[in-house]
């Protein structure tokens, strides 16, 4: 498997075309558009949030009872929730008006919308910026790459990667591209993710291998602790590489799973990383587990620990905070035997040894978390599974962001 | 029941003194002792965080093992949390000083600490706050006050009440001063309280009485979502008031219950309303729901949301996150059957009716927003039971604060 450069486009027979249609964000694209020029295979995950929003309501309608699907069409800056009937209403027009142009059917088209709640879509507006789309439809790197912009709210940049390994002689490809930075937490796919592939796979599979592996990606990243209404991430399969179809979890099967995580987890960190107003990825490994259910409920934990996250922002080794984070996390493990470390690129250091903390120097430590991606070990001897979480800093600009988002 | 002036020292023969002991902080007060002529029955609640403060067991210890307490020692600045050994050591030598000044048995001595996680304290400067303190000890409100002054540590002002209520045609009273400002969360009594009363009472109802009330008081706050590893609420009773000893559920017990929970109600508010760099007291009601556990669930998980935090910080009407927080809270209700309303001293207005916005006027709703105290009432039309919760807003003081807390 090696990493290329794209991203949604990337595999095989798909496109992509954005635009400016003015839903909410003045001089930039706000809408974008994926096709495949055959039908795909689709699985999904969504939020769980009982406050779902008439996008996934729809996508879901999509998934779990239609054989196939061929478009995807993304606005941002409304996100089409608690918008009521009148919402699914837009979320139906938006389909037919896709299915329309591109001659397809409107339950194989897939909708997806981010952006401020309780807003309804400007159904016209919408429209025409499918109109504005589908001639502008291509199938190369940059296509993808101004798809991966238009989706933005508050990311600061684009979210995209694609990898590609051989099947049976042929060439397969995995692409995807996500955004997200506010209204992040784990509970499901986390904001928006989209990955195509032109591997041949079966629906039950390709639904298997994404359920499975958002539970290590997408679900094991916070920002803020708060899980979206909006919550999607799309897998959609062309198989058009040509690769014997994947109908059992043979080694086929585990190929495409590691290259569907290894962009999963990349997209994951992305939005992790680029979390609102965040300066850090702040990386949590809890090593040493007796389980991986107690590993993941403890680093989740430390992530999504306000006070953690103020200290890391602060570049100060504030290690109580991590302790007493694990502490309240609900996973029993002894803190008199716990071991923290802390790492990135300036180097590692052993802050406490057996819950009490060493001699260590605060110079050295406040060097290692002042670069861009820092890491908190924590070993708690209680046998040998493992898990990583992903969140990052909390800062002033995150408050900045947040406390007038609507205007 | 009147409210009445006046703190820990409002109930008879209760003495409170405090000290600079220089332990963390200069120029300002840092220790405070509560002592009573005679002994108490005491009752306490205390974190449910599995990394426990070596305070907080030994007052486990002292509540659960001992029939009576007489004195507490607290001290600012450092948490004796994950100081292993030696920092159980520093409790008992702590108790051991108290005992022999005080003469009193040192098992009857209660220590309280709260700052930073994994410092040891310095044992030789705390005795000599104890040395300086004894010789102070009154029983005015002065006293009281400056105790409820010597415990805070991020706190902006000290938070203390009293009041008083008839029993038996004699007069009995109950008062109290808490600190606590962040790492507060609803998960036991939030950070250190103490309550004292002069009523006659046993222990088993004394403990009875607190560990029910903490339930819809400390428990329903929140500024962070931290819970710490200190947190304790502490309640003596010393019979001076000389009613009739309460021993059953009768009348006195349920005049002296509502007493309690009108100073601990205050109390947690107030540690709401103070919390680390908020501007607001925001709280929330959930009406109609089926069960009290539900309504508490619901209220809880808005207060808890940072990003309605930060909406209440910019004074914006951001209903969707409230609406959101209620979605992720794991409690079930229908989002489109829910009313929505913002109310304060400016008046009160009706948000979302039905789960859909009103055409509500954001100017009026963000006058309501931006007092000093805002409430949003949601209901869910699914029953009789309420619940409350109270937090505050996310600023960014709150981030300036605990970026670098230690130094």
């Amino acid at each position: 498997m090696k990493q290329i450069t794209g991203g949604v486009t990337a595999a095989k027979g798909f496109f992509a075309a954005s635009t400016a249609a003015g839903i909410k964000y003045k001089d930039r694209q706000d809408m974008a558009m994926i096709y495949s020029e055959v039908p795909c295979v689709a699985a999904g995950t969504f939020t769980t949030n009982i406050v779902k929003a008439a996008p996934v309501k729809w996508d879901q309608s999509v998934v779990y009872n239609q054989t196939h699907a061929q478009a995807v069409v993304v606005n941002a800056g409304i996100a089409n929730a608690c918008t009521g009937e009148e919402g699914m209403g837009y979320c139906k027009a938006t389909a037919k008006k896709v299915a329309e142009c591109l001659e397809v059917p409107a339950d194989q088209v897939l909708v997806a919308s981010t952006g401020v709640i309780g807003k309804q879509l400007p159904i016209d507006r919408i429209c025409g910026g499918i109109d504005a789309m589908v001639p502008k439809l291509k199938d190369d790197i940059e296509s993808g790459h101004q798809a991966a912009l238009a989706i933005m709210t508050t990311d600061t940049h684009e979210k995209e990667i694609a990898v590609s390994f051989e099947l049976d002689g042929k060439t397969v490809t995995v692409g995807g591209m996500c955004k997200g930075s506010g209204m992040i937490h784990p509970n499901m796919c986390t904001m928006l993710s989209f990955v195509t592939t032109d591997a041949a796979i079966s629906k039950e599979l390709l639904q298997e291998a994404l359920s499975a592996d958002v539970q290590d990606t997408y679900n094991m990243i916070s920002v803020d602790g708060d899980t979206s209404t909006n919550d999607t991430c799309l897998l959609l399969a062309n198989g058009l590489a040509g690769n014997t179809m994947i109908t059992e979890k043979n080694e086929a099967y585990q190929t495409f799973a590691k290259a569907l995580h290894f962009v999963n987890e990349y997209l994951a960190k992305q939005m992790a990383g680029d979390g609102e107003g965040a300066t850090a990825l702040f990386e949590v490994k809890v090593i040493g587990a007796k389980t991986k259910e107690q590993a993941k409920v403890l680093s989740k934990s430390v992530i999504t620990s306000n006070l953690t996250k103020a200290a890391i922002y602060g570049h100060d080794a504030n290690w109580g905070r991590i302790l007493c984070a694990m502490g309240y996390s609900g996973a029993k493990f002894d803190p008199e035997k716990v071991d923290l470390y802390f790492e990135s690129a300036a180097g590692k250091l052993q802050i406490i040894k057996n819950g009490v903390a060493l001699d260590y120097s605060e110079e050295e430590a406040t060097k290692i978390l002042s670069q861009p991606e820092v890491t908190a070990i924590a070993d708690i001897k209680m046998g040998e599974a493992n898990a990583t979480a992903w969140g990052c800093d909390l800062t002033y600009d995150y408050i900045k962001i947040n406390a007038d988002y609507r205007s």
